[in-house]
């Protein structure tokens, strides 16, 4: 899922995202509570048509980016208590209030609130935060079912077919994270997400800890590891039986000039780049792959044209998705297996 | 002309620039000498090549840009020497070179080198100043022919069919653009432009300027007004018998917010829009203005999201080329009289 933290994939048109192959974006609960507001997104109708998009949104809780307020936020049983980073105003985000709020902005996939854990953290700090993230999971499962069956008047549901994804807490102790697991698949959802990886973690560590939560849960649902991750982790992850990612990796590195290849990543700022007259990848059929050179691409980074951002980001989304896209395929002919070996020796070569 | 100073129109890529019916666009000259520099563009195969543009460019000559540098400029009967805003290296322009760095990026139109005139400035200053600027298109002329007679080795020409424009100056003195005019009708252009307009002078007197000099061109010559204009200097102008314009307005507005409609101004930013939403322009068929309600292009631009340069940007230039493309059907319908009363007073109604 490419990221549109406001309601817009930074740099990207629905178009091109739709182009390159997007079936769904991720929009962030957070920033859309604080501007335009989740009851301005409602009276226009929800998400899908003011920023008009039509195929589906998740939205996260808004837990992670309260978290990284780090000093601005206050966890209590009851939620999360932040001041906004855009004018210092505080507000309470409960299990029920991110229940309320997702309603109100109309995502087909929401997510339950969830404590995320600050790092280092010890086995007990880890199993207090994974017992809450349960109890808050159960909380705004219970508000969705009321909120659906009409129940909370003063919420515009704006999309009544909304689905709610519970999260796996537990850091990176496994059997709190089996504990975790097993209590949501008890609450039940319709998918369920893995969270608190790809924090610092080793990357070995990190598949292990997402391939043993994903056997916890249950084959015929979506299994969302958050926040990952690099094209290779994709893989790997998929060969572990992760479903769904998301990530601001293709769209962040390519506004820094930073490109995902089937040869490995390039910086496109790099003055070796000066006179090559060959596409960013030969393997890429992207509109910026079809239509310019790493020379152009190098120019216009270096003379800081908006433009630069803009083709860089079409060509990293393409190739994100280009990449899912060749899982599935390779899953389906069953090539996976050498699909996977022959993915990870070029594209992990670094860069060329 | 949509400008694309550095080989980008800005904020657009090149698709939807020829979706909004861009048939040519401007890029100059005195940017891509000193990045990515001329010789790196010929290497290249020229600028067509280099920045993936098939459609016609016209190179302006740098020397608005070299006359912009204020203080850091010195003109001479041989050239105009500069510092270079970049990195402050020096640099000498004289119309032979204006000529072979054109030649080099292999534009389709390019521009002698003119001596741009600072305001306020006196009849004898506009005298002298109009004056080198004849002696200057006739060294741009000489060299530009021996360029094309192959008499330049050490010149490499990308686009050898180049067409070169005169620039009538002589500030806001009518009998000295008169005799631009003569002299450069006397030495002989594919076309020609009206330079030193649109600089501060009332509009009423840019008009009657505008018309006057226009007189004095060939009919069957395009005339080009360089730097304007508002979309009603546009209609205006036409009136006048200008054929071309090249102007910022749309996309620079753009990028602030500013939008042009069929009702006149409107600035994005405004709290107005926040709830609305209708289209920027219903009149227009742009693909911002098919997709998306101003309320959405509000949020993106108070949430500083880049697509709000890119959506706005693509509709500014859609309302321009759509105003040149009615302006050319209302000649070709002998309606033009009646479009332009209708259109002046629609569109010059100020911010809705």
């Amino acid at each position: 899922m490419p990221v549109g933290t406001q309601g817009a994939v930074k740099a990207a048109r629905h178009r091109e995202l739709e182009e390159a192959g997007a079936e769904i974006i991720l929009a962030n609960t957070y920033h859309l509570l604080l501007r335009p507001g989740d009851e301005l997104v409602a009276r226009r109708g929800g998400l899908h048509r003011f920023i008009g998009w039509e195929r589906p949104i998740l939205t996260d809780s808004g837990g992670f980016q309260v978290y990284s307020l780090a000093q601005r936020r206050v966890i209590t049983e009851e939620g999360a208590d932040f001041q906004s980073h855009l004018d210092g105003t505080r507000h309470l985000l409960t299990p029920e209030q991110a229940a309320d709020i997702q309603t109100r902005l109309g995502s087909d996939l929401a997510m339950v609130l969830d404590e995320c854990l600050a790092l280092p953290a010890t086995r007990d700090q880890a199993a207090v935060a994974m017992s809450r993230s349960v109890r808050w999971a159960e909380r705004s499962r219970q508000r969705l079912l009321a909120l659906q069956a009409g129940e909370v008047r003063e919420v515009q549901a704006t999309n009544p077919g909304q689905a709610q994804f519970g999260i796996v807490q537990g850091g990176l102790f496994q059997d709190l994270r089996d504990e975790s697991a097993e209590a949501m698949v008890a609450i039940g959802f319709e998918g369920y997400a893995i969270g608190g990886l790809s924090v610092g973690e080793p990357i070995e560590q990190m598949y292990t800890l997402a391939a043993d939560t994903a056997r916890r849960l249950p084959q015929e649902r979506p299994r969302y590891l958050m926040g990952v991750g690099a094209p290779e982790d994709l893989v790997e992850c998929v060969a572990r039986g992760i479903d769904m990612f998301d990530c601001v990796l293709p769209t962040r590195n390519a506004r820094n000039g930073q490109l995902f290849t089937s040869e490995g990543r390039i910086n496109i700022k790099n003055a070796r780049y000066a006179e090559d007259d060959g596409p960013v990848d030969p393997q890429c059929g992207c509109y910026t792959c079809r239509h310019h050179s790493r020379a152009y691409l190098r120019h216009l980074y270096v003379a800081g044209e908006m433009t630069a951002g803009v083709l860089n980001t079409l060509h990293n989304l393409s190739f994100y998705l280009d990449t899912m896209r060749r899982i599935r395929d390779a899953i389906a002919f069953r090539t996976f297996t050498n699909f996977r070996q022959e993915f990870v020796r070029t594209v992990s070569t670094g860069t060329p």
